[in-house]
């Protein structure tokens, strides 16, 4: 047996399982996809290669779906599937419009798992006038927790974080050319940081913001309920 | 003026400022440490020079203060100074006796935020059965989020967050040598994990870490309360 | 002349020579499987383009063969040639399905050494209920050495080898993105490893892992026949 | 000869010459300082150890001199040496208080090219509204060029960018540990800037900016003058 | 709304905004020149892929167009748009014939900014005599500020700077082959230059080198005129 | 509790917990050596810095202990402790002088594994006549598997590799300035070789290359007995 | 003018230009050639893509041509040129089949050079018996320099430069996989060498090779001639 | 035995053996020294730390010896050695003072081989009518080749490699700081030069540049006396 998806990852982590399709076969994708369905109703699947797309449109077609075009990514429903609300709320913010195929691979998983969740995109480094005032509604709506999408220079997270009291996730984008191009630099500001409560994943990848802001909203979201 | 620390930052951030000494001269660190009293009460300073701290400790005798020798970090508290109580619960695991300083360093952090911290030091990553137990013991008492701090081949992190329900802040500490040593072949395994729900912070940054795991923790710590 | 296949490095050394066509064209690598097979009765050849693979089956379609298609490797027979039985035990372990074509080289060539050779496949490192079984039936069988390939953060060979009482070989595979992508955390996390008994072999290097596993178990397995 | 001071660089050049004193001897630093104190009145010494320092107080005592502490630069005037003025100038604004050494480096090299110097030290990223009002004003006095200083994340010089008419030169300093520390991150995210019109020069390289600066403000005060 | 060019950068910064269509989808790309073209009366777009650039001489056929091709870079002009001159001068030199690209690219930014700009192009760096006389004509002729765009040995910037009394901007380019190829030895040895007056723009980042070659010679400009 | 050396590694392993004192105080291995002894009986320890040393030597002088100079290791015997001979036989091949140190680390592990250790120092890659006699002698007495230790070039453990039919662990050591130096150059040279049956260990991990021998030797001299 | 071949480099350096024609468009290519055909009777094309390579076929059926496919290389001479021969010997070894094609660059440029070359091609480092025996017959034949193309691992060059008592160059390769892949640890491990008398040229960097070992043969041979 | 140095290395290569002392113990080096003096009359030493200097003056006290200060090395002679002259001509430029000390060893080399070496230095990439003269000089004193020291940007032996029809060793020092700094910036100039007939050796190898220039240098003058 050369695959064997994470059934109870859900049930175990309080986080879904997700297909990383980009280096399986189609095959391969199809089968872990059918495992998952059968075992949890849903089969969240990322970095889908285009040929693998098309497979699984074909082979699920009977099934709900959900593409996300600019995040190359899929979701599958088994008929009858409710997608339970949690109660979190997350706000997902990029830097420019390159940004927004990692963000919004950010915001699938926050959804997937129960989130409310709130984008600003495009706000530049240089017009944080522009983001200012979204994000002081956002902060008075109750947002628990923040993703701020950047590549280039990276520098929108660290201010960000320097103006609010949640936490955030750095999420860098392999966006950018030369040296630190690729979301290097992007990272490595981040990671040098000089503002508080600034943690990080890695480049582009959405999947882990996505959880991790999960993981905090909900467990915010369950202490409001339970009390 | 050369010197202008930040007094509201705890404020709005519900996080304090954190005076970096290690490239400061030591009159610059205790002139930053008397306007932080000045201004809220309390002056945390990391990474202290064996100097510095000689100097600090003379210059505020009077003052009550807390020395993590092992973290060269050093807190002073205006007389009356009472630290408030979050609610908050952070758990702190270390892979080897050589992280400490580093994980000591991020525990002091939540603890000045008003958590709860509960350490489990030295597990190993070749001595598993000694952490599952404990880590149990953690998840029962209802820790909020957990800070886990490794060096060398930095595998713990990862483990952990494939057993725990709850955010995971990943600490790579500059133990190792060779290839990959200092810190960095730690940092890059725990950015490529393939667990969920772990973000990151740069190498034998405790103070960051301890801040993220703060915030979060006092989150939800707020939530419960509300509710 | 600008091919030479060193036809005697099986005597000399009890490995055989691989054919490394990647960088060969395919004429090329067809001459120098033609001299192999007439000084070894076998050509094994590994990392082969599509192209060369379509010439290699047309111009050895009365050949015995045997292709490898996730790992793109094929082995030619002489005709009547026997693969002799070392007696050598090797397991073959992969943290993921994205591992398996690098796992499956490292087996192809521990077995084209004679050796028996177990795969224990898609364990992950947040599954590890999923290895432990498995692996106590395989040391209980008497296997000789460990294989263990795992690209992204590259922490299950650190594991494994925290466990077991036979040597293991580290074997990073390719797979990840962003910082440290590509096998460089994966490989420097098992180079950092607070485990004893762990060496490594390159990047996707199945075939320098599988000819160390096999030179190891053949040894014991000349050991146990000898005595 | 093993030594040969550039004397006619400030004719040639428009910027002066300068000493790096810290791969030298202390003899030939005082040596190259006394042949261009003969050939142009002035002699610039940077990066100057301990040690060559206090052999040239020793050595120059009778002259006129001025110490930078901070930067370990120092300048040697011939008696009656007059500095003119150009009616150039620069701001140089710092992120942070551990910046500052390499920031007065700067702004000495742009005064001793005749500039009028305005600072605005460690104004951090996190306290805009800092910045904002100084910044206000250097514009409305005319400034015609800006060096901005900043380690760790580096993000200083891409916000201020954002928000000025003028060329600016970013500085990245050697401040912040772990992976990019030493100021390569701050290096790779101005390189990486999305703002239009920052150049950079190499970490701690407060010569290089304040000499670039300077040529730019003086070619604008020049333009001045001549009209 | 994922898109939103920064149409008052022009009045603010005194330099245009500038659509990096690389990573973005035609329709992207168009729909942000359409917003750019309504509110500047002009669109500067730089590396447009193929596809994009049919599309866009497509749906701008009725507009003035200028194609610089080997820099992948267009220009649409809002019918009746008037290029302001602003009596700035740039003088642009590239190494060899690879650079031509990016050096173009530089050049078409100055000259949207309404700068004359005079290209010196192949110099090489074993044929100064090729570039000292139109060197010298240009230092004649006034020229503000000088580009020099080199890709292998990154050598040229040093020896320009080194002689001429104006501001350098180093230009990398990402020609070359081997270790430090793709500009990186390039950008490095700007980096470490031993001449003064050398800022330098990241690998290839043409737009960058001249919007800030435009800031100063504008600038200059400004004050020759006001005066 | 800080401090839980692994006890029962022996055990569980066949291989020794050996104490890391570099990032240790001298009381924490020294506390550390003490439970070790208690509970295996011997306690070795690597990497110790002078001061611990000295603490050492006073803590246990009515032990029997022995100090590998070169290597900066101790091992402490309870008395009455014997050492058991497995059978194992190692050899371990320095390129250099230099190599030495790292090569006795290696050396020393195997040794108390059990093994028979054989050396031969300072062979070079100019004077390979002189490793071919003593390196035949060692393989006419059967030796298990090789250590060869090297620096800079790193070119000997792919030469040795080459010639011999058993496995061979390559030791890169930090020697060598510039670039590549400390080691790089080394590992990374022996992690490309052309040889078959080569894999390595981190730079200067005499410790690592010495267990994996020893596992490797023993299991083979198990075999020879147990047959 | 965008392209301007170094016409009289011959006259002045005694080696040839070379048109670098990967980062050229056809066209270019083919002007240069035109440009140094009229100057010099030759012009020598490296790296010519497939495309370039046809239109080059194409325009210059007139003329006598040559082409290196391996090497990707083509020269065209002048109707009636004739190549001078210098009287100086070069040896062109290679380690591995794959190594070929840069090989043959370098010794393409040396025969340019008027020089006699004797190859000595895939002699591994694993077989150095199938090296010494042609070596010492070059040696004994004369020769002046050698040039040692090796990838991966890149021992060959020390090991050959250990040997021999004429100046060795070492020329790397982008030959292998993984970490120190694409030439990298061949370079640096060259650049590492123990053995006397080594230098090296960029990976890949055939014409490097083969102008500088052109350079000391033509020298060595003039010496033989004037005397 | 643990040092065996290379006796027989001059007859067979035409080049001493250097002893290395950095990193051996004094003891070790007098060792080396006295073996080598015994076999061949000389020992060169080089890179030897401030206090084994101290105990080689105090050992070789009766010798003849000579100290270069600057290059940290040492030759000491049996009475009576008499250094022969090969005829050959060595020519060592030094881009600035700071690089002399690994000139000096370089030309330290060449002296032992019995090479005339002529020195220019200090000679700056800024100043070349500096250089023009001296190497005019040079060239018509029938130099048989140059090596070019030079740190920072690395420039100058590209320089000098277009100017002249000798072959040219690039020799990086390890001087500069911040990003390719230590000489790495310097290496990877010199090894994507442009100009054709330059090889490196690494960064400080002052010894292996000397050793592979008087190799050439002799050759040249061997041919000049046998003809
Ligand atoms: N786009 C993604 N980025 C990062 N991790 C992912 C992504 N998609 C899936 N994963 C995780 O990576 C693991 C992939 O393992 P496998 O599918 O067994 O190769 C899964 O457990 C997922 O949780
Ligand atoms: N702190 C510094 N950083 C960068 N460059 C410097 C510094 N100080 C001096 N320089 C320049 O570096 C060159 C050093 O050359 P030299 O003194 O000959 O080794 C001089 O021409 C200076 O202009
Ligand atoms: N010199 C060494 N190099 C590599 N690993 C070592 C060395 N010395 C000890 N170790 C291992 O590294 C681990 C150190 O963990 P700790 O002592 O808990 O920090 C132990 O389990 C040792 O087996
Ligand atoms: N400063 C130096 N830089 C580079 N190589 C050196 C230097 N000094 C000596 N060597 C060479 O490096 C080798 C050192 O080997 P060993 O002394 O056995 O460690 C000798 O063969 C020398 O030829
Ligand atoms: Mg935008
Ligand atoms: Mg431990
Ligand atoms: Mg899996
Ligand atoms: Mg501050
Ligand atoms: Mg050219
Ligand atoms: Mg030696
Ligand atoms: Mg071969
Ligand atoms: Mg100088």
């Amino acid at each position: 047996v050369e695959i064997r998806p994470d059934t109870t990852r859900e049930l175990r982590k309080g986080a879904p399982e997700v297909i990383f399709a980009e280096t399986k076969t189609g095959e391969q994708t199809i089968r872990m996809a059918q495992t998952l369905l059968a075992g949890t109703g849903r089969a969240i699947i990322s970095r889908v290669p285009a040929e693998t797309m098309t497979a699984l449109q074909a082979t699920f077609a009977e099934y709900e779906t959900q593409v996300r075009e600019a995040a190359h990514a899929m979701v599958i429903y088994q008929p009858g599937y409710v997608r339970k609300r949690s109660g979190g709320h997350v706000g997902v913010i990029s830097a420019g419009t390159s940004d927004v195929p990692v963000a919004d691979e950010a915001a699938l998983l926050a959804e997937e798992m129960g989130c409310q969740v709130t984008r600003i995109y495009d706000v530049g480094v240089a017009g944080l006038h522009r983001l200012i005032e979204p994000l002081q509604k956002l902060l008075a709506d109750g947002v628990d927790v923040l993703i701020v999408a950047a590549g280039m220079d990276g520098a929108l997270p660290s201010v960000v974080a320097g103006l609010v009291p949640v936490p955030v996730i750095g999420l860098p984008t392999s966006v950018g050319y030369g040296i630190g191009g690729g979301g290097v630099a992007a990272l490595l500001s981040m990671l040098q940081t000089c503002a508080p409560g600034l943690s990080v994943v890695n480049i582009d990848n959405g999947v882990g913001a996505g959880i991790t802001a999960g993981l905090i909203a909900n467990r915010v979201a369950q202490a409001r309920k339970q009390h």
